[in-house]
């Protein structure tokens, strides 16, 4: 078992969250007002209600492209960065990759006796959250370290895709990469459409995004910023590898995600999408461009469709981010009022 | 001054090869056997003398296009990585960065009156390069640290803008940023006109490239890899600001730069170019690609154009990859017998 160093206190409340259980009625059938079952190029946002949201997004699209306007944006500067876990899909009752990491331990449990016996890898094997909470940081890390790191690049990554593609969300009994906001595709698609470069700024892991974030959002791996750990260059028998470690490299989330704009991107967003306080730092960084910017927050107000939390929630707390941009006059998108539809299945079921 | 961590020995024989002066002809003046006064798009690499070197690239990009060949390669898939210094522009007699260290000694001095009797900067401000040498690693770190950490982004930024805009080249008299090399657009045109992504792969500062990337060879900031200072994102009178610190992040050289490649694009690269030993791992990398893979060395032969040097350089030293691209049959471009010109500014002064 490697050691994990810690860059930053918030390694822990981020890990820490995902296993503190929020409380959520189960998410149960719903009607759409008006679902578009083929979103056309066309049409703009299709599953957007015309909200005031709507609205805000559109103008502002509208006045970036219009090079006769003050609030002209040149395309080298239409950077737009989006969190991933609760602003591009959902991250409840746990942070997805955190099953990836549970799903792991239960697989490598055969080579590793001795976990049956040793925590917090015997609270995993007995799906005893309740131990599992019990070992703190410490027992959380070593899950990470032993779940993420001590393999290649390459090893990490087939283990990723394989997952990706077989898990399903214990609740909503879906695919994970099904329970995308079919919205905020389009948000995306719209800002693709006018020249925006399109980022995932995330607190996730980049290495567990890259794999599928191309097929499923369109956003290239190059344009994937997040969590990462610190790598080595070497060789296996001759051949090039690169090795994963057990330290923390970047921690994107907070104050990293400023940071993590900067080293990967290089310039201010000029459009920037969250929903959580780990997002703050990110919309205060987009909102100090000198020229015109956007600042959204998804705020999950859906109990039926999806799951109603905010304030008090130990995953996704939206509670600073909540009054600062109220205060400020940023966008905040109202799940229940202002989507149409959720996930994209919910178009196909309509058809 | 604040110290500077090590996080490699190459950093050291990094900075320290640029120190070392290279022995060099004046560059002279040159006929050509057939310049294009105009590069049409339609007319790949007409800079390019119809070479070995020239009929690789374009049989290596018709077969990388051709959907139905075995060497097909997809659109996602085709990255193309390229070193900076002596790859794109100029490196000699050394690394063009560090002549913006020693002009930011100098603008900094007056502020700095310790620094008359205080090595390394005495030797700066003196001009007296033999006494900078002594000074060892140290003192050239005490430079770049004094230079390049310390201040915000958007600092350094102004500092290398300002700077590029009026710097010139001590022997070619002309501004460092028209040091590029015309044949290297134009593959850079070509391999985007075939839905290559182009990335710059650098052992340069990556702060130091992005101000003028865009505008000089088209690469976007994003799409900028480099050597790198540790940041920190905090508040100037509530202002959110990055910070500069005196810490190396990442050192992208040799076996830096798979590493850098995999942090930032995330992909092995299908065509990388370099011209030296540090662009060596980059290169192997791009090899253990699982498709068809173009490597190219730039070899500095050309005395009079530009510079002449290889095995026996500080700067730039080719020796390992000139006996490795031999015996595995990479591509070695000949500046002298391969182009036709080597600076943009030679076309021009043929109209």
């Amino acid at each position: 078992m490697k050691t994990i160093y810690l860059s930053s206190k918030f390694t822990v409340v981020l890990i820490m969250s995902t296993f503190l259980v929020y409380c959520t009625p189960e998410p149960g059938s719903q009607t759409q007002e008006n679902p578009s079952p083929e979103v056309s190029e066309k049409v703009a946002l299709p599953s957007w209600n015309d909200s005031d949201s709507k609205r805000q997004i559109m103008d502002f699209v509208t006045e970036a492209t219009n090079p006769d306007g003050t609030n002209f944006i040149p395309v080298e500067e239409r950077i737009a960065t989006f969190d991933n876990d609760g602003t591009l899909w959902s991250e409840q009752p746990m942070y997805f990759q955190l099953y990836f990491a549970i799903d792991r331990v239960k697989a490598m449990a055969a080579d590793h006796p001795e976990w049956k016996e040793q925590q917090p890898f015997k609270a995993v094997l007995e799906n005893d959250m309740a131990a599992l909470a019990e070992q703190g940081e410490k027992g959380l890390l070593q899950i990470v370290g032993a779940t993420h790191t001590g393999m290649t690049t390459d090893e990490f990554e087939s283990l990723v895709t394989d997952w990706i593609s077989s898990a399903q969300h214990p609740i909503k009994n879906k695919p994970f990469t099904e329970l995308i906001y079919q919205p905020m595709l389009e948000l995306l698609d719209y800002l693709r459409a006018n020249d925006f470069k399109v980022f995932i700024v995330s607190g996730g892991g980049i290495e567990f995004m890259r794999p599928w974030t191309e097929s499923v959002y369109g956003i290239p791996r190059d344009q994937v910023v997040g969590t990462s750990f610190v790598t080595e260059y070497d060789y296996n028998d001759g051949d090039p590898v690169i090795k994963r470690l057990a330290k923390i490299d970047l921690l994107d989330d907070k104050g990293g995600k400023p940071v993590g704009i900067n080293r990967y991107i290089g310039r201010r967003p000029v459009f920037s999408a969250g929903n959580s306080d780990g997002d703050l730092e990110m919309l205060r960084w987009t909102d100090s461009n000198d020229l015109n910017t956007f600042k959204l927050y998804v705020h999950h107000t859906d109990s039926v469709r999806e799951w109603a939390y905010d304030r008090d929630s130990h995953i996704g707390r939206f509670d600073k981010g909540l009054d600062e941009a109220s205060e400020k006059g940023w966008s905040i998108v109202n799940m229940e009022k202002d989507w149409k539809v959720v996930y994209p299945y919910e178009i196909m079921a309509e058809d």
